[in-house]
């Protein structure tokens, strides 16, 4: 009910009286009158007044599952939500109500955790308030093979997300970092559970820097935030349920061919390495190249210097920008 | 301790005094009477004469932490066992050991499974000692892609195990069945949750008939146990033992190539379907064709007609032998 009321007091550019709420949503005043002040208690400015009703007064960046919810945009991604004010990781979280059987589409998202990380088990920076961290339950029938897919997908999805939502125009750092002017903005980690050959579940956790209003000096240049391409806070919930929106419309796409085929053209649009030389990093003996784009498994397309094309997999290699930034 | 008063009473043909194990385990003679009385509500037969001592009568079926733990003569796989009388199902309990940290080598067994499952979610009845159900957890280092072979790893083993453990020669259905006379002995179900690129851990699931004196009617042709095979009944402990030390050694071979080169001339030795007219159920188009082997990919190599070779990827498709049996 509390998401109801959001959306008519967000509707309204005046005062909704409780009679109104209580007719529409058809429960007593008093229940409105609760759902109100549980309302308040999560951070929403509501004023009250005598014989006009509730008013929304500013729109704070309190992310709430009510907020959520009322955001959200979609066809199917996120009607099962769950939101945590504080929790160890989206990711855990994720893989437990996978394990618990929640459904396809399922969106975890929190105001803070205490236990993030990024690739590798590093550990990632997620105070209360700053950021979004999300997680995707998807419950594909491809094959685990397209799995790692998704991944560029999501980047895609959060790219558009951010654009849509506050203006700015991420780039895309193969395979999985969004940066703005070279400096990381977001970053994305895929997990997946298998049987035999078939996918029981994949989780694709997204980690976006948004109100951060300074970082630790041993990252102040590889790392910003959304506040500061700004200058000024941004709300969170509304780049969430972009990016959802955003993630719908690319999986569908992805999902019909199982590849990066119908994707690839927009992809490479938005790919930071591509042009640019690249030091690939192969176990086997490194090379340099320029990166070309990506190629329908999306893999990285490097021309190296005598012409040979190679199709660099993600997780083999590692591959950074000789002209430091990127 | 009941695991080393276990393995000096099986070691002595006859009887060992209260105090000789009291003197050797370093306890207390009320904790050797304690834990001899603990092994005989386990199902040991262990008979108590004053002024002899303790002699082990017969050895029963009866499968338990202790006898698994001195049967068991491995380097790392088993190091860490967890033994149930009843679970749900060893997959997924190897499943939750692995997320909340279990070390590579783990193995779970279980006397009896309340929702032991088989592939595609297919339910495996898995009544109170009459199978093994066992679950290997491992952590390897190479790249996802190659998880899918350990299936056919994991055959191997159990059919060596099964020779060795009772003289029986079951041969593999590819990819992941074993069968003796045509008729289904075990199935092997192969998890894995990956990170990225990277393997967070597998757990192979292991099923075998052991002791079942019959099958319901609608598969009596197509199930068989050890027992059946055998015209008695069989121990179980030294099959899972006899499994694991060839899992290990297999495994060690694998993991030079992380592909089934090294291993590729045995599995084929014991290929049910090499040689023999099989029908791949392609949902692009089925064929038929004659089974050659396995490639180093663990792919099932197939001539048909007109002399080409696919190489066939479990999963994509599934395998029928023309002739009904197999």
């Amino acid at each position: 009910m509390k998401a109801e009321i959001l959306k008519m007091l967000k509707e309204r550019q005046g005062f909704v009286s409780g009679q109104e709420l209580s007719d529409g949503l058809g429960v007593s005043r008093t229940a409105v009158w609760k759902a109100v002040n549980q309302l308040k208690a999560e951070g929403w400015q509501i004023e009250a007044v005598r014989s006009q009703g509730y008013r929304l007064l500013g729109e704070a960046d309190v992310m709430t599952s009510s907020e959520l919810a009322t955001m959200l945009d979609t066809d199917w991604l996120g009607k099962r939500l769950a939101y945590y004010d504080e929790t160890d990781s989206t990711n855990v979280q994720a893989r437990k109500l996978a394990e618990s059987g929640a459904p396809h589409g399922t969106l975890v998202a929190a105001d803070c955790q205490t236990a993030g990380k990024g690739r590798r088990g590093r550990s990632w920076s997620s105070p209360k308030g700053t950021g979004i961290w999300m997680s995707i339950l998807l419950r594909p029938a491809f094959s685990p093979v397209c799995a790692s897919m998704l991944t560029l997908v999501a980047g895609m999805a959060v790219a558009r997300g951010i654009e849509e939502a506050c203006g700015l125009h991420p780039l895309i750092k193969w395979p999985n970092d969004l940066v703005i002017d070279g400096k990381k903005i977001c970053g994305i980690l895929t997990e997946m559970s298998t049987e035999d050959e078939e996918i029981r579940y994949v989780v694709i956790g997204i980690g976006i820097n948004v109100n951060n209003e300074e970082f630790p000096p041993e990252i102040r240049d590889k790392a910003t935030s959304l506040r500061l391409e700004l200058g000024r806070s941004v709300r969170r919930s509304p780049v969430i349920a972009e990016t959802a929106r955003a993630f719908e419309e690319y999986y569908g796409i992805f999902c019909r061919s199982c590849d990066m085929s119908g994707l690839r053209q927009m992809y490479d649009g938005l790919l930071v390495n591509r042009g640019r030389q690249v030091c690939v990093l192969d176990p086997k003996g490194s090379y340099e190249g320029q990166a070309l784009g990506i190629d329908d498994q999306g893999s990285l397309l490097v021309e190296r210097e005598d012409g040979r094309v190679s199709h660099v997999i993600s997780g083999e290699v590692s591959v950074r920008g000789i002209y430091g930034y990127v």
